[in-house]
């Protein structure tokens, strides 16, 4: 017998209905032994993009092996995929096993982790019941197969192999990096993910950003870059290295997504701040429109 | 030894204060190797109807022989009593046991499943304390009683057997089915619960409905049944059936709560609509005034 | 092999972002067959005060050696140091160990328990890194000691010994009693935290209330003492003892703090209401300013 193994779970349910204690119910019936985890169920609603970046951030901290059951599924009832992935290098043991609905909400997950094997869930027999409702999947389909899979069943065993390059990816093209005469760096990239506070997270990791003062550039729009949210004006745009290693942009007490009207996509610069520039953000032109406010 | 078993909580203590936590310490202090799992948490203060509705929506996704320990007690302190009920078929295999205020907390998961037993909390050697707090039976009887059930303590032993039919029922009647000369159906029930968006969720259940395209008349108001909250326009009023199984009333993006002033106890209908009748919602006539906004 | 043990964790952090959920995942990666009970992540940020509170009275809730891992850490990234502290009266056996940032969290426990043995955490090869984060270590530093901790790790191997006298204390004084002429009792004492509510809790214990009937004072402002929050109009100041234990200022429906300006460490009298007195809450002269809304 397989050891219980660990299931961790996301969700845009929230906690004032009873859907996610009714998903561990179902995991209980299946398996009372596991060691369920909750990532956080409180994902803005159908916000797949953030729930995406989530996953992606959370992952390397929980044990090799752990199966992720994630749920925003605005797709649900419709014909998007139910699938289930093992990833990481040895087939024997995958780092993790991730269940939920093929809408790119894993492709952060992926971008950093190789696929060993990938199906689509057809088998009902490991579902809670053959004709599963149109609306609760994570009761029906992905709370059960995920106990099932935390137990020992084996992903071959939940439905037909799908091809890796067939899963709905979410995740931004890689950023680009290129010297400027000057002598300084730039980096472009986009806005991965918004949080719950407006924080626009891009998809340039503190890793990449070489200069020791940087700013971002949105269009003609600088904001500099600072090391927390204080050291700028209460109301005032900065950017930082959030404590995922992302850079961020944020609003001292603000909300950056409702200031500057940016989305998931929308293309982002970090370029190094030359000598004798002065340290405040500023606009260097008129902004867009929709950077006003 | 009987193997540990699973307890299931619900209160109105929201997860701010460490009333939670702390039911789970004494849950702790008496068996850790129980599986404890959150049903909600926040209930609305002191709504024991919704309560009533939530228990009885989740039972059947529980593992048999869950204990439910259920803390919504606007009469603690007072002279209701405190209770543990087995049920099920089988006496010697209980699908549940129900532990909590007798305030009609259970009556919904009683309207669907027999009752083996049922006993008044009086034999203080199983609780927290002999002196209980007035505030708090939820640490001092109700979660000790619950962690001695899961861990195999008989009923029998809590306290002294009372009979079933002196527990306090808050379930609504049986909702009335009748044939119309037009060849259609009329469903009559009332609503049994309001959840926290204020949707309006009756005691009619989709099994019932057997007509394809139906409305809900309150009074005089007509109320079309539609698939989704998103096939009414935003403020509308419409009808659907919930995840959870049940004709409920609602305004997408909006209150129905709110906008209709019903409560619990109120009548509704449910009936099929005609051919050739127009589909979207209407009043026939000039709602009564507690229709109006 | 030391029974796996149970962890209790408080933080600031909410629900709503995944860093409770990492926490535990790294927990999962020492050991996935610990207890773990969230005791509430939902302290109003940096408030130590409160957290202070909460870990003082839920302590005795919880089963014997068990680990309480609080992030309520204002500190990170600056010298604040890193602790664990084993309390009680037997060193072999601890009744609880406490890790977290050394700035008081903690000093409400230790107000009524003993400390056997107290280390700074300077030993990384417990930690999940030896090179943590600036601003997470609750994943990199204290849920990791703590998971070692619960699986049985002695406390000298984390880190150098330090004397209980230099920890940060931020427990108010003891209470005065005094007998006055009239042969009733006052007590004096402090405001100790403020709840999410504005709740203004003393530090004057029920115990120490042996007057039957009492008022509150501060300053020139009395408060008479009730026994729950709706025997006071709605709107209307009362004091009263909280299910915690300890006298407590609220407004019926409102916010104490809000409405007094109140802070933790101002002073608060209890006195017998001597016979004959109204019973309502009065101002026996003008209130100072800071009670004025």
């Amino acid at each position: 017998m397989i050891q219980p193994g660990c299931l961790a779970l996301l969700s845009d349910f929230g906690l004032s209905d009873p859907y996610v204690g009714i998903m561990k119910g179902v995991i209980a019936q299946i398996n009372p032994h596991l060691t369920v985890i909750d990532l956080t169920h409180q994902i803005p609603p159908q916000n797949v993009a953030f729930a995406r970046f989530v996953l992606m951030t959370a992952y390397p901290y929980f044990p090799s092996g752990t199966v992720y059951v994630a749920v925003v599924d605005p797709g649900v009832g419709s014909h998007r995929r139910a699938i289930a992935i093992a990833t990481g290098t040895n087939p024997a043991q995958p780092s993790g096993i991730l269940v939920g609905p093929d809408n790119g909400l894993f492709s952060g997950v992926l971008s950093q982790n190789p696929v060993i094997a990938a199906v689509e869930l057809t088998r009902p027999e490991y579902w809670r019941t053959p004709e599963p409702s149109s609306t609760f999947h994570g009761r029906d389909i992905f709370a059960p197969v995920g106990a099932h899979l935390a137990s020992g069943v084996a992903l071959e065993t939940l439905g037909a192999a799908i091809a890796p390059d067939t899963l709905v990816n979410l995740s931004p093209p890689a950023v680009q990096i290129e010297k400027l005469d000057n002598g300084t760096t730039a980096i472009t990239g986009v806005i991965q993910a918004t949080d719950h506070f407006g924080n626009l997270i891009t998809n340039i990791s503190a890793a990449e950003v070489s200069e020791t003062e940087w700013v971002v550039l949105i269009g003609n729009l600088e904001i500099p870059g600072h090391q927390t949210y204080s050291n700028a004006s209460v109301g005032e745009l900065l950017a930082l290295v959030g404590s995922h290693g992302w850079v961020e942009i944020a609003v001292n007490r603000g909300n950056a997504q409702a200031k500057l009207r940016l989305n998931e996509g929308d293309g982002v610069r970090v370029v190094g701040r030359m000598k004798g520039e002065r340290k405040k953000g500023r606009e260097i032109q008129s902004p867009e429109s929709k950077n006003q406010d």
